[in-house]
């Protein structure tokens, strides 16, 4: 692993001063070989679904691991996607000049090396490859044991994409090792990697959170609110509410709890009702929601705090601006909040004191993602402060050294 | 220590959401404060003074520790100095409208609760205090023992001061306790806090990136290069290296080697040679440096990484420009790296290639400064890459969340 890391920083160091047009050539170059291997990966995943089949592995776990020609086809187009976007490295910004005459800006660099440590979906191999390299980040790929087979079939097509564009073919390292040790190796070697990234469930976050010695992007819960004030559109409120919960149960970005200003519960929560047991959605309710909904089940401390990724809603009534904003700052998991009002003031209130990672007024909690937030592609979502919070697209993957611009000031 | 935690938890919140004349007037008085105080705080000084001596702590440990009447005014201007910052918490960027019909952006916001961990110097406690509640973030404060009663001294004038403010006093806490097991609480603790900040020598700094469980931002060597090109102006050559090793021994930002294009060494390195035996710097060269300066005892490996601190100066001659970046992308401890050069071509590639926090052309390394850069003042200046680079003032204690303004959209 110490060999695996130094050659990840060698080549993070030339893939820096990469130029854009190089890292593009990559990028369609590995967009073009997936499509022309597809049969060798699909081979190669049929492979890993064969021995998960004898694994006796779950219904949704097979699925996230298969590919199909569409998946592969899907799979080049983000790669190229992300050669669409900016190249945000080498960017200068703010460049003050100062009392003593020096000149002081910024410039956008890559983090260095990139080590991202994921589970099944065998697609995260080429999209984190692609986000690492066009962010001009070295990238050292862990995924889970069961797409093995799948992983190194995209990776030797990532490999002989880097060669073909004059890149460093270390550039991408896909760990071939099956065992846990490695990823602990990879936690622990702070002179080789910058970053860490999980992309996986919670056991898997909390595993690296705890021990890593380098920093981590990590996505913990996504517990969203939506909160509809006393002077919601009702029309807008229920749209909202509806989408945010139903669109899809098992994002990160979907509500899990709706709060209700006491004014508006009664106009918004019978009609909210009906919808909601149209579509199966159980619902789970405060004493004061029930009186409306009283096929609401009560409501438990729990379901506060609880991310469903289900087909089930924790409802509350509340009195106020304040007492919402109290209610998600104490149980939100800083991920996604949005308030559904006509209220300035309160819309200005919101924003400012909801303390997460995106903050909505009159939007479904939906679009906290990369590709509706215009990052092109994101290669997680960060529910810490530090560094990025919400999605993390290329400018996440980099950071800003100073530069200094002088005549031969001195001090 | 989480009874601390959770009440510097609640202020941090409360303070979030505080607008800049309440975080001003604070300052304001907490300058007034320290100067009306300052006997007290002088006498408080004087206590821990007569335990250090007792102590045998040595003269420079002393000489930080002293507080004189003249250093208590430096500490009130520094606090009224923060206070004339700008404000950066909630300042909305970048809203851009998506083909959704969402606009997006990021709002400025604070990081939470930062702990700082400091050694003798009891300004550090209003300075930290200063820059910490004026970007909004509760502070947990815990400084040298040898200091404790000067540190509580001043203490007491920054809670006073929130006080009369309306502020939360809990904002700023300074533990009063002098084991190092509350230093290893406040590690731990990333429920109630967001990022520690160790500010003192080595070994404090390798302590807290060991044990910490939080976000750190760390400053470790200061290792700084100067590159005199071939194509350097060998005035602001000689400027520039006199200055940034001897305008101070002692700061991070002084450069530690000098590196000299083989083409310049006859020109430079005699007259710097003269101008440095006058200073009585120690030279300690290669091989090639030994020639010109044949005073210059020779140089190991070890010199290329050490950091002096002192009037001793590695000298090193390279063939061009890729050997001084390859040079220093080896040795440099990635603070602050300048090269001399009249060459448009190579300033740019030393800008792009050199992977320091600070990278400069024609000026000399110790403007890598908080206030040289603009930033007013500094809590530190970090080596790593996660987050923040160099010199971090305001904006380097603050985050960005998103913000989605919408009218209805669903997905």
């Amino acid at each position: 692993m110490q060999d695996l890391g130094a050659k990840a920083r060698a080549a993070g160091r030339e893939l820096a001063k990469a130029d854009t047009g190089a890292k593009n050539a990559a990028l369609f170059t590995l967009a073009e070989r997936l499509v022309e291997e597809a049969e060798a990966i699909l081979e190669a995943n049929r492979e890993d679904m064969r021995r998960a089949r004898d694994n006796n592995l779950d219904a949704a776990l097979l699925d996230r691991l298969e590919l199909t020609p569409a998946r592969i086809e899907a799979m080049a187009d983000g790669v190229r996607q992300v050669a669409a976007l900016p190249d945000p490295v080498g960017t200068m910004t703010d460049l003050a000049l100062r009392p003593s005459g020096i000149q002081v800006g910024k410039m956008r660099v890559p983090l260095g090396v990139v080590g991202i440590i994921y589970e099944s979906r065998p697609n995260v191999t080429a999209d984190a490859a692609a986000l690492c390299l066009k962010s001009g980040n070295a990238t050292i790929l862990r995924g889970g044991s069961e797409a093995h087979q799948s992983n190194q079939a995209i990776a030797l097509c990532i490999r002989r994409a880097l060669q073909r564009a004059g890149l460093p073919a270390d550039a991408v390292q896909v760990l071939s090792t099956t065992d846990r040790a490695a990823v602990g190796e990879l936690l622990t070697m702070p002179q080789f990697v910058d970053v860490v990234i999980p992309r996986g469930g919670k056991g898997l976050v909390a595993f690296v959170a705890e021990h890593a010695r380098v920093p981590v992007i990590k996505h913990l819960d996504g517990i969203c609110h939506v909160y509809i004030d006393a002077d919601a559109d009702l029309e807008k409120a229920i749209a909202i509410a509806v989408n945010a919960k139903t669109q899809r149960y098992g994002t990160c970005n979907t509500m899990e709890t709706l709060l209700v200003d006491a004014s508006m519960a009664p106009r918004a929560l019978p009609e909210l009702g009906r919808i909601y047991r149209d579509l199966k959605v159980e619902l789970r309710g405060c004493e004061r929601t029930r009186k409306f909904l009283p096929e609401a089940k009560p409501a438990t401390e729990e379901d506060w705090r609880t991310e469903y990724l289900a087909p089930i809603l924790a409802i509350r009534v509340v009195d106020g601006l304040d007492a919402a904003i109290r209610h998600i700052n104490d149980y939100s998991s800083q991920h996604t909040d949005s308030i559904v009002t006509e209220n300035y003031t309160r819309a200005r209130r919101f924003l400012r004191e909801v303390d997460s990672a995106s903050v909505m007024v009159n939007a479904s909690t939906r679009f906290a993602d990369g590709y509706e937030y215009g990052l092109g592609a994101e290669i997680g979502i960060s529910t810490d402060k530090f560094h990025a919070r919400g999605p993390v697209g290329l400018e996440g993957l980099t950071s800003q050294k100073w530069v200094v611009l002088g005549d031969g000031q001195v001090r």
